[in-house]
Parts: C-alpha cells; sequence; structure tokens
C-alpha cells in the first residue's frame, strides 16, 4: 500500500509577526455619563483607556496588507514560496470568496497556495496556530501566512454598554517556516461549552453577555493551561509568559489568581487600543519573538463561542529543527 | 527540550458519511424561456434538471442536524468522544459565533471539543479533510465531525440566468476516526489563482461569471491532479474513482478529457439536486464509502477563489491502522 505520509517533521515554527493598529483613538474617558461608569471601573475593571478605531472606509483586506507591510519591513519573506494563506476572521469584507483568495490576489502570491479562512473568535489564534501548523506539518508545506483581523467597529452598538468601551480594531500576519529561530507548536488543547448566544452577532450588530462570557472563562480557562502542561510534564515554574487573551483587565486577573501567575508573567497591556479579539495574542507575541529570550510559552485564547484554546509552543534557535528535538 | 510531539501516527479516516437533501425540488425545465436556453443545454451542458430548495425556515443549523440523523442511522457514533466539530460553510446563520460552536451545542457534544468554521467555497471539503486529519492527527484526537452546508438558495437571484439554474440545497457530516474501515488521507494539493471576483457575494447575492470560472477549472485542475499522483508514484490507472466537484456537467466533462477518464471512474450525478457547492463530493463519497470496494480515490474541488483542491486518499480496511502501513 501506499505510504500515508512522508515522515512526519514537526519543525514549524512563527518566525515573525507583522502587525497594524489604526492610528486614530476613542478615549473611553469621554463616555463615562453616558455609561454610568466611573474612572475606577475603566483602570480597575476594564483596563481598557482608549480603542484602535479604523477609518469606515478601510476594509479587512485593507488592514490586513498594512499588516503584511510590517512583516516586510521587519523580515525577509519569501513571498515567492507562500503555500498556505488563512486568514481568522469573523467579519470578513465578503462572505464569499474567502478574504485568504482576496489577499492572495491582491499580494500577488504563488498558484501553488492553499487559501481558506477560519472562523472563530477570541480563540481564533490559539485555533489557526494548531490548525496551520499541522496542516504545513501533514502536507510538506514550507511557508505560510496566518492572518488575524476582526474589526468590531464594523459590528459594535456604539451606544451597547456591553460592548461599546471594549474592543479594538487591528489585524495581524504571522510568518510560518521551517527553518530561523521562532516559536514551534509542541501541543495545544482546546474546548467548547454551551453559550453560544452569549456573543452573538445578530442583524449585523454584535450583543454579548459580558458576565456569561467572564464566568466560562474563569471556569474553563485555568483548567485547560494545567491540563495541556500536565500532559508534558510541565509545570506553570516551566513556562516563562502566559499570553492570556486581554478580553478585559478583569478576565485577565481572575486566570491569573487562579493560576497563581504575577503581571510580568501573564501581561494585560491593551490599555490604549482594547480588546482586539484574534489579533491580540499575536499582538502579545510580536515582542517575545523579536527578543527570544523565553524558551517556553503558554497562548490561551477564549471568548465567542463559547469556546477557548490553548497553545504551548516552544524556542527553535537552529536554522534547522531536527536537532532540537533530542 | 520538549519533545515537540507525540509520535505521528497517521491513521485518522473517513469512517461514515450522513447527508441531508431537502425533499422540495424546483424543476429547470419550467424556465427554460424565461431564460432563453432549451432541454438540450439543460441536459447536455448544465447536466442539472432540478435543485434542492430547503425550505424558507430551515437553518444551516437545521440541514447539518439532518444530515447527523442520516449518520447516526447508518453508524454507530462515540457522541461523547468528539473531539472536534468543524463546519464548512460560506453562508452562516451567524458571522457570530461559528456555526459549529451553535452546532456543539445543539447536538450536546462534549466539552474537550474543539470548533471552529472553515469558509471556503466548491474545494471546501477537501480543504477540510486536510486541515481537519492534519489538526487530529498532531494533537492525538480521536474522533471528529466535519460538516458541510451551503445552501445558495438564500444568496442566488432567481432572475439571474447565471446562477439560478444551477445550485441546489444540502448538508453533509463526515465522521473522521482512528479505527474501524474507512478512507486515509493519504496526501493533498490546493492551489489558488486570481479570480475572487467571478464568485463574490455582494450585498447578499451571489454574482458570478460562469465561463471564467469553467476556464480557470479546465487549466488547474487536471494539472493539479496529475502533480498529486505523479508525487506519489502512481498514475490515474491506479486511481478507482475521481470524484470531482460536480460544478456543472461540461466542467467535468472537459476534466474527464484532459485526464481521459471515463464516466464510470469520474461519474456526474447530480441531475436531481444540483451542485450543492462544499457538499457535493460528500455526497458523492457516500456510496463509496458504503461499499469498500475501491482502494484509492482522488477528491477534487474546485470553485470560489479561484481555488482548488485534490485530496488522495486510501481504502484502510483492518480495525488499526499501523499493519496497513508496511
Amino acid at each position: 500500500m501506499t505510504h500515508s505520509t512522508s515522515p512526519y517533521s514537526a519543525d514549524v515554527r512563527i518566525v515573525g509577526i507583522g502587525s497594524y493598529l489604526p492610528a486614530l483613538r476613542e478615549a473611553n474617558a469621554a463616555r463615562l455619563a453616558e455609561f454610568g461608569v466611573d474612572e475606577a471601573f475603566l483602570h480597575r475593571k476594564l483596563g481598557i483607556l482608549a480603542r484602535a478605531v479604523k477609518a469606515a472606509d478601510e476594509s479587512i483586506r485593507d488592514l490586513c496588507v498594512q499588516a503584511y507591510r510590517d512583516l516586510t519591513a521587519q523580515h525577509a519573506i519569501a513571498h515567492d514560496e507562500i503555500e498556505l494563506c488563512c486568514v481568522v476572521t469573523q467579519n470578513p469584507d465578503h462572505a464569499i470568496p474567502h478574504t485568504a483568495a482576496i489577499l492572495h490576489h491582491r499580494l500577488e502570491l504563488p498558484r501553488a497556495c492553499m487559501t481558506f479562512d477560519i472562523s472563530q473568535g477570541c480563540a481564533g489564534y490559539a485555533c489557526g496556530i494548531a490548525i496551520v501548523i499541522s496542516t504545513m506539518e501533514r502536507l510538506g508545506l514550507q511557508r505560510a501566512l496566518l492572518f488575524t483581523c476582526d474589526p468590531y467597529s464594523k459590528i459594535v452598538d456604539r451606544n451597547d454598554k456591553n460592548t461599546a468601551l471594549i474592543f479594538g480594531d487591528a489585524a495581524s500576519v504571522s510568518y510560518l517556516a521551517r527553518s530561523g529561530p521562532g516559536y514551534a507548536l509542541v501541543d495545544a488543547s482546546f474546548g467548547t461549552a454551551p453559550g453560544s448566544s452569549a456573543c452573538l452577532r445578530s442583524d449585523d450588530v454584535l450583543m454579548m453577555d459580558g458576565s456569561a462570557v467572564l464566568m466560562n472563562a474563569a471556569r474553563e480557562v485555568p483548567a485547560s493551561i494545567r491540563g495541556l502542561l500536565v500532559k508534558h510534564g510541565l509545570a506553570l515554574a516551566d513556562i516563562d509568559r502566559v499570553l492570556l487573551h486581554p478580553g478585559s483587565k478583569r478576565v485577565v486577573e481572575l486566570i491569573r489568581s487562579a493560576l497563581e501567575l504575577d503581571p510580568v508573567k501573564a501581561p494585560f497591556e491593551i490599555a490604549s487600543y482594547g480588546n482586539t479579539v484574534s489579533s491580540s495574542i499575536p499582538l502579545m507575541l510580536k515582542q517575545p519573538l523579536h527578543d527570544l529570550a523565553h524558551r517556553r510559552l503558554v497562548l490561551s485564547g477564549f471568548g465567542v463561542g463559547f469556546s477557548w484554546g490553548s497553545c504551548l509552543v516552544e524556542l527553535r534557535s537552529s536554522p534547522e529543527s531536527a536537532n532540537d528535538h533530542t
């Protein structure tokens, strides 16, 4: 019988991240009276003082192209050898075709390139990393681009207290390749609980029950991270950074507390731009990926669905991976 | 360093398919005069005499649940052990959350279950199979459900000659597991060419340039299939069935002709229900999967994007796969 695979080589790593935050910021302080909240709420509970807002005529593809420009300004990208292009979004420019096909055209990527979008929310980057790396390794693909872009300003009701102060617009692109220093996927863990109506887009407007999302996150995410580490014989002491999706300061504090993590190890740094949904973790990962000072990271997203996902990634510093595994 | 994977085991196979075609059919013959075409066009070029049409109040989740019922009527499904649920669609009930989360709730799937949707068109089943099997094998997941559902009756303008006679509504679900007889993924090949505007949903209406899609398919798909086989030292003579996405009779005939395939080997059998987009190939695969009489199949989809994808799959008949690989 035909061999069903070539020898499996788990050597794909995240080697670069480009990002884009629109320059325009809307300050939350200006809307306190309107929503009956105070400065203390902004600083202590929400942790979001301003939100990045795209221009009305900026499309998803525009935001993604800006992120790609940021990537190419930092890294030499083998543009003509990209074999997979994926966009994580729940706010595409068009439902048909997938955004990845539109970007494929706009970026003039080669013909031998798989294109698809993933619809997932705040767990979208963890999902995307797991799916794209798995597919690359299984099919023997060398290089890929994984975009995230979910500009909620398109769908948030500006007068809805439950959503108007939270979300920021952004895009990111991760460059995945088989050589060069970066973070390889060790393993990942995912879950879903009843709660699909807690964050719902209906008639093109987002409706969210923030306290239901908070409760689900506090219950599910710490156990999920612990389970992933135990499976690999690791403890939190073996992890240098836990990049938690910054849904709000309150949710990050609850998860930190459950896992006994300090703010250095599990940072929350979105005060100036907001919760950028699937782009939040790649925005946080950009600096560690630049410094390469940390050996092991956990990337953990949660939200829409209600669903969650955590990736355990590990530094590969050699140009080739084979020697790293021993 | 931590080992970055458990030993890779390429033993996931498609073990069952459930499907759903709405009972209502609309006959194309009734609309010939209106569109200025004749019976010969229907029979010789289009090959579609009637289209399956869902009820107006049937949602995507409803269609998927019907497909799941068909699956469970045929197969014992380890319902409580489903670890991944994916829906391929470009026509979700809601943009947020992903349809897989809604189905996860409706089908009462377990908490330890990854959920996401894939946005892809007529290459969606090939994409979905490659992505889901790769992810299962990489993360060590045992069982998954892969749904397809793209009821174009939601978005087709009934008065548009380019689209009104072509598409049928359907849903499918593939059960993927690591034991039991079924088809394992040997390899897959994907591509994308400029042509994102040839099939576009704008303002919730589908617009399609059928001749552009036809030309792209005739140029790209035969070469893609040949390339995939050559990579594995196989010829078309080694393949028992080539399941080509039945976009229209004409496009299947063009690809058959380029590959010198006869109609038995590359069937076209959608005259009574139409082009069901990402559900077309699983509908065709259901019978071979029941009979298990064929050793090797190619599943090839193409369309929206313009993008294409082919999976080479091979029969695994033993309960465990390890011995199949030698």
